[in-house]
Formats: structure tokens, C-alpha cells, sequence
């Protein structure tokens, strides 16, 4: 099942992607894709539903978050081997965790905004996750039954702000626009394992990143199992688990975005976000 | 004005402490004590009535959070010099950012609860103060005018956790129960000058910490004008400032917390805190 919100900024309404790609209204059934709609129970509820029944979307236009009130996002840093090594750095003996201000989540199709005073301004496609079941101190068995559905989310980090400003990192990981995630969830059921999926982004049509997550060093359930030893996790929580090498930083010499590029990225499976970098006003 | 809400876990209620130590009913008035109800325009319509006009609550029982809804929770580390020189760090050429989880967010008076595996639990005293208005690129003065209030925040600290666990700090910094803010937010034309504010923190009956934030490095103005460079702010945003000289990891040998240790603290204006250690479950 692919779920997701569509319409204006702070007006989206709740929808689902039916098999034959067409929108369909699902505010009579749920008030919005959040927490309260990503437990088992209403998941499953939804599941029962036929598609043809709910009203078609003839123009959705643009498509929002595709989680709304997310309590806490959760970042992965250098979980890609080959990440890790074009970074300079190895891959770490447990994760690493930062995170990104809610405030930076935005549609998968949304401007990203070149924040004042930018100059290393870099791109990451993520595979993420929901949280749909309340979770802490969880085995990996109990994480794993806890996932909601996966995304395609954006990392969108500034580099100098990340890393040359007397820390943390969460300076350049959470600037308005930092975190496009959608274009639409897409539930656990029907991704089958998170562990094989192709993912790829490129810029002005060259393509940088080129993976999988096959080569993801910790996957899904671990991390939320892991991170919920440290926290406990709510309905509508994320996590966005580190992305593999090809990233500006890691070219030689390292290329960064800026006003006027456009950025593609997709995994297979999620769909695919396409941004435009504009300037912070 | 002193604005709190009262009432068990999840089903807490507005009210207004009045000049007489007397909780009144605000639910009347606002649905909430969160980012809606701290805009200009309803703190000066709350002022405007007269408390004696409001239910008395003859017992509010416990108090929880005094800030509901809270957006983002941003900590300010290493921002006082005598707690810097005794962590071993110097204080920073621009302020040390990062994040607590919101659902780490407590009552001023509820149980600090010690983690699985927790070796190095600590204390910090803080000034918290939380964003009434929406905030971006924002000078000294507009940042001030959009701070709604202040209130004392414990940012309960696992040393262990922040420090030796692969990082970044928020693994130590965001587990559950590591942020009780409250008793109240006092609005900011009641604190005046939040630079000139005794501080102080008691364990089991010992002071450890006694300080001002007349020693804090960069005011609250300043911080957020400075976060709003990085990332927007909405109201109910809140910001904690850092912590004086004291901290347990800063005692020769270091203190630490454990089950069944009683921890006060306070900050002059600005009422107290009590906390009992209990071990998670």
C-alpha cells in the first residue's frame, strides 16, 4: 500500500496510490497520515478497503510529506561502507546517530532552499522509515514489527555548517528544506526486505550516487531496536539510515549544489523526488 | 505571568499561578500551554484578565511539562566558562548546538528514570525559554521580542552514553525523562534581565552546583538570532541554555546519579524542580 498527502503547504490531505498510479481521496477513512494512522490496526484497515471505492484525485498538484507531525527525526551517519571510506572516516563499531529539526521536512518535489551563507551545500538519498507501534528497549524481532513503511528522504546537509562551525552536526542537517521525504509511503508488506533495494540521485542529469542498500552496514530493524535502547519511539517517529558514496563532498574535487540545480533521486520501489535549489530569501 | 499545566500525564490543563501561589483554570481561555497560546497577541489578552476572574484549582495535583506540543528542543552546550574548564574544554569560538528528543520532555516534578545500562547519569541546571513567534535570520533584538518566556530545565545528561558511544551526543542527551521543564514559564516582561538569574543544584541535599547565569557566554537573545541563521523557528520551539560549573562529571572523583537519589534545582524567578531517581522498567 503507498500512502500519501497531497495539496497545498499545511493543507494536505490524506491519499493513497492505487495500482493503476491514480490518487485517491482517503480523508473519509483517516484524518491524515500521521501516527494515529500507522498502527497495525488502521494499516490494516485500509488494506481492506478497495481502491476503485474511494474517490479518484483528478489533479492531486503537489505532493507534501508524506508523514505529517513527526515527533522526532532520527539520522544514521556513516552506515554505507563506501560512504564511510569517501568521507575519510571508517565505518563505526555501533552507529552513529545525530538529528534533523522536524521543521526541515518538506515535500519529496519542494525547492531545496540554499540556505545564507551556504557555500558546501550536499545531497544524500536515504532510505527511511516510520514508526507505527510505540517501541523501547525492543529486540530486533519487535523493531522489526514496529516499522510502519519506508521512504526515499533526502538528507540535504551544508557541510561547513555540519562540520566547521564548533558542532554538532545538526547545524547543517536541519535548515528549512533539509528533508524532503516521500513522494509516498510505502508499507513494510509490500517492500518485502529493505536490504536489496537500488538507489540512485543525480544532479543536472549526472548521476553520483549509484547504490544499494545492500551495502548498508546496520539495516532497519537493528537501528530502531538499537536507538531504542537510548529512547523510547512513538508513532510517526523516523529514521533515515545513512547513504551509500557519491555524495559532493566525496568527488575530487568535491562539487556542491547550487541556486538552479536540480537534484533526481529515487530507490527502488519508493519513487522518485525531484528538487530545484533555490535561494533563501 | 506564570503559565503551567497541571494534571496527570497526557490530560494536563492550562492554568496561571496567581500572585497568591493559587493555581487557576486558563481552559477557559486557551486550549493549551503550547506555541498557539505564547503568540503576543494571547499573552497580552491572558494578561488582560483579571486572575480572580479564574476557577480556583483547589488541588492541581501533579504538574506536568510547562510547555505542550514542543516542536524542536535545542540545547546549548559548553556555554557557561567555568563548566566548560570543568568538562576540559575551552569555551567555544561560537555557541555548541544539539538536539534532545522531545519525547524526552517531563513535569518539573516526575521521576528522572535511569537507563538500562546507565553507568553515568548526570545533572545540569539550566535556563530554558521558549519561542512565541516565528523566527528566521533573525537580529539580537527581533529574536528577543519573539522569546515568550523562561522557565528551569534539567537537562539530565548520560555521560557514557553522550560520550563513548560513537556519538553524537543526543544518544545521551534525549532518552526518556532527560528534559522536566517546568514548574512554569514565567512570560519575559515578568523576568526582566535573564542574565542576572541566581541558579542552583542539589543532590540529596548537597549543593553541587551554584551559579549565575551572570557567567553564561552567550544571553538568550543572542542564541536564537544565532540557531535562526541555521534553521526557522516556531512557536512552542524551545531552547536550553547550558549549565554552570557542578556537573557530576566534573567532581574529583566524578558523581553520578543512581536509583533513589533526590535531585532539586532552581532558578531565581523561576521556581523549583524535584526529582526521585527510579530505574527503567
Amino acid at each position: 500500500m503507498k500512502l500519501l498527502r497531497y495539496g497545498n503547504p499545511g493543507e494536505e490531505r490524506p491519499g493513497l496510490l492505487d495500482a493503476g498510479g491514480t490518487v485517491r481521496d482517503l480523508s473519509g477513512h483517516v484524518a491524515d497520515i500521521d501516527g494515529a494512522a500507522l498502527s497495525p490496526e488502521v494499516l490494516d484497515r485500509l488494506r481492506a478497503l478497495d481502491p476503485e471505492t474511494l474517490p479518484a484525485v483528478a489533479e492531486p498538484g503537489r505532493l507534501g510529506p508524506c508523514v505529517n507531525r513527526v515527533g522526532k527525526f532520527v539520522c544514521i551517519g556513516l552506515n554505507y561502507s563506501d560512504h564511510a571510506e569517501e568521507t575519510g572516516a571508517t565505518v563505526p563499531s555501533e552507529p552513529v546517530a545525530f538529528m534533523k529539526a522536524t521543521s526541515a521536512i518538506c515535500g519529496p518535489n519542494d525547492p531545496v532552499i540554499k540556505p545564507r551563507g551556504s557555500t558546501k551545500l550536499d545531497w544524500e538519498v536515504e532510505l527511511a522509515f516510520v514508526v507505527g507501534s510505540p517501541v523501547s528497549y525492543a529486540d530486533e524481532e519487535t523493531a522489526r514489527a514496529a516499522i510502519a513503511g519506508y521512504f526515499v528522504c533526502h538528507d540535504v546537509s551544508e557541510r561547513a555548517f555540519q562540520m566547521e562551525r564548533q558542532g554538532q552536526w545538526m547545524k547543517g542537517k536541519g535548515c528549512d528544506s533539509f528533508g524532503p521525504i516521500g513522494p509516498w509511503l510505502v508499507t513494510a508488506d509490500e517492500v518485502g526486505d529493505p536490504g536489496q533495494l537500488a538507489m540512485w540521485l543525480e544532479v543536472n542529469g549526472k548521476r553520483y550516487q549509484d547504490g544499494s542498500t545492500q551495502t548498508m552496514v546496520y539495516k532497519p530493524a537493528f537501528l530502531l531496536s538499537y536507538m531504542s535502547q537510548f529512547m523510547s519511539f512513538q508513532p510517526g517517529d523516523i529514521i533515515t539510515t545513512g547513504t551509500p558514496a557519491g555524495v559532493g563532498l566525496g568527488q575530487n574535487p568535491p562539487v556542491f549544489l547550487d541556486v538552479g540545480d536540480v537534484v533526481e533521486l529515487g530507490i527502488e520501489k519508493l519513487g522518485t523526488q525531484r528538487q530545484t535549489v533555490v535561494p533563501a530569501t
